[in-house]
């Protein structure tokens, strides 16, 4: 085996051998091939592509090069969900335990926010002592007893990722559907699931920006699952405008907890119970759609959906009187209102802009070692289609530093427009891939 | 400037400005870019491409990334030859003398060998003392004495180009026209030349394998010096056999004094005598080819060309004995010949195999620190297309070490080919570009 072969097999448009693949990330993770080997590998997979045959491989050498979990000792069906990432996308906080309230055990690994999309972990640590960096055993444990833990990537879950990752970062070689999709799901198919649900988000704050885009990633991540034997099934779901009304990172729980008591933005909610949906039908709980819409919305109605977020913020060291009293969560000392210009109707709200704003507010992280303030962000207050009168705040920004403040409102202004005529909303669900 | 936006644009088919350019290389070279984004840079150059204001930048910068040289001390006009290798071509050995008799100055510049084909430099340093290492106060004195001076790169000679060349090599970035072009044009445009003829080889024992390829690589050399006002010819000859008989160290050395005497093998000759012509009337010393030809003639038969070669060798320390007297050059202890396998006409005499089965022997190098035996090599005693009686010698072999025979034998006897019918040998001129 040589690392010059293979990168000149695939540069002029070879298909590698699951062997060449198992070798070349191994002895990369392994520290015997530079990182200058592997970028100029990454962009002739950039240009080129993998077919099925070798995105298999390539994900199954990923996975093996850290710990496969076995998580055989909880009875429950387990299944887990993941988003590319989008603006006020807060899902998995409530969905978490709407679902492991009806039985159906969900092992959360999350990330942290980078640029303009929030992380799941920044909002969870925005509750006071909530400990998201388990190791193995407590995070076994946690699982057969609460059927639902909310944690970081251990280190030692598929390594080569990790490292993969930041070569790619910073030699231009992120947006490549194959390199995306194997990251993705080399790290939720080593979490040993039963049945995964993707959330890919469409449109201007997500990653991808075109629908036929997002539906090519879809594809690819369900076709990695389905060579792995492990079902999958993607929503493509809306991310021009934010997802709900808050963006940021303690507003993003007071607003899961709306949702968990059976209120919330309508929006949120849908996507939230077609998720469930999915992944109740997944775990084999529920025989279809309807009758897992049916449980969820009992989960809900019992309190038991929310009960189940109170225990799990208990067993990970967090103050369950938060929850019970979100106002308790921390919150920026200022408010900016940012009202309509004009009458007429919101015809844009636009998410990149917006998630952007919330980052300068101090919301996500410019950087990797930003730290970011738990009480800034904003409250969209309408939504595109929304007739508006002229002067009605549109959004409300909580901040704390007046220049940062000064750097956000612009983008703010941006994001939003007005005009004559209503334009219809953009659908929520744009389609779905199994 | 950001490195990854600038793999980015080059990555998606953008074309770079000529600053985005300056500033990739003079970082580079500085040693604050590190190799892994060139690398990644490099391969989407390689899948992308240069346009030719690109590649007029790229050479630019690379050529001030270090000396660029000024010999208007040197009152005649300066040109160089560059090839781009092949199997036994020692045209600089007799060219140099023979066009520096004719009033042109050449200052030589020429690296050793790797692979299957020979460095001018590894068969100059067979002659007893002869020194390639000049600092370039001592070129500059030696080109205003001699008008010839047949030496390796000065370590300031476009030092981007030595880190660049090594990674390309380390990451399957080097068959690539704009790649090769600009790393062939930064020094030799370094060289501050008035003109410069490129020969440019084309078959089995090339670089490039492809005729077309080999046209678009000259086309594209000869476009970066008119991008950089300095006159380029490119003459396409074939390499699809051995160029001349002798293929090793001292023996080109023994074959090129043959025709600086007047004689040796008729397509060394006439391959010499062409580039020759171009470089003499590109030196505007002759007016045209034929003129050119009767000059470079007269230089043969009067002597002057032999006495050039004499005086440069001892100008650069070398024992000029060795010159009048070829014998006295290393040679191996052993010769072994291989016969004809039966009667009939030579219908191939494969280059890339016999250069291959010569650095078998110990002639060239596989790994840059492998060190060279000067006096091991083979003869080439019949041409594609020659009747061959059965038994007769095709191919002398003069070796030191047995293992090396025997792991050369089987190349040379998979290079020669006896058909019923004679074939036409390949045309030894493919064409030309200016």
């Amino acid at each position: 085996m040589n690392a010059v072969e293979i990168i000149q097999r695939k540069r002029d448009g070879g298909a590698l051998s699951a062997e060449q693949i198992r070798w070349v990330i191994g002895e990369y993770a392994a520290d015997r091939i530079p990182d200058y080997q592997m970028s100029a590998l990454l962009m002739a997979v950039f240009k080129v592509g993998l077919d099925a045959a070798e995105l298999a491989a390539w994900v199954d050498a990923m996975l093996h090069s850290g710990d496969v979990l076995d998580f055989s000792h909880v009875a429950a069906p387990k299944v887990d969900k993941h988003s590319t990432g989008g603006v006020g996308d807060k899902v998995s906080l409530p969905l978490g335990p709407m679902v492991a309230a009806c039985g159906v055990a969900v092992p959360m690994m999350s990330g942290r926010g980078l640029g303009h999309t929030g992380g799941t972990l920044d909002k969870l640590e925005t509750i006071p002592g909530f400990r998201t960096a388990l190791d193995p055993p407590e995070f076994r444990a946690l699982l057969a007893r609460t059927g639902l833990v909310l944690a970081g990537q251990s280190e030692t879950l598929v390594p080569a990722d990790r490292r993969l990752y930041a070569l790619r970062d910073a030699t231009g070689t992120v947006e490549s559907i194959p390199l995306i999709s194997s990251s993705i799901m080399s790290k939720k198919l080593a979490e040993g699931l039963d049945g995964l649900v993707l959330d890919v988000k469409v449109g201007r704050g997500a990653f991808m920006k075109h629908p036929e885009e997002s539906r090519t990633l879809a594809e690819t991540m369900v076709g990695i699952g389905r060579s792995y034997g492990t079902p999958v099934r993607a929503l493509l779901t809306d991310m021009n405008q934010p997802l709900g009304a808050e963006v940021g990172n303690a507003c993003e729980v007071v607003e899961s907890v709306e949702v968990l008591r059976g209120g919330g933005p309508a929006d949120l909610v849908e996507v939230t119970y077609r998720l469930g949906e999915e992944m109740l039908v997944l775990g084999g709980v529920a025989a279809d759609r309807a009758a897992a819409r049916a449980r969820l919305q009992g989960a809900v109605a019992s309190g038991a959906a929310f009960e189940k977020l109170v225990e799990v913020v208990e067993a990970q060291g967090g103050d369950p009187a938060v929850i019970h009293n979100p106002s308790l969560l921390p919150v920026a000392p200022h408010h900016h209102e940012v009202p309509a210009a004009r009458s007429g109707y919101l015809t844009r709200c636009d998410a990149l802009d917006l998630g952007v704003a919330a980052m300068r507010l101090g919301a996500g992280r410019e950087r990797k070692e930003d730290a970011i303030d738990p009480g800034v962000g904003l409250r969209v207050l309408a939504k595109v289609g929304d007739p508006v009168e002229k002067g009605q705040p549109l959004v409300r920004l909580a901040w704390a530093d007046s220049r940062r403040l000064a750097q956000a409102l612009p983008l703010v202004e941006r994001a939003l427009e007005i005009g004559e005529e209503r334009v219809a909303p953009p659908p929520l669900i744009h389609g779905e891939v199994s």
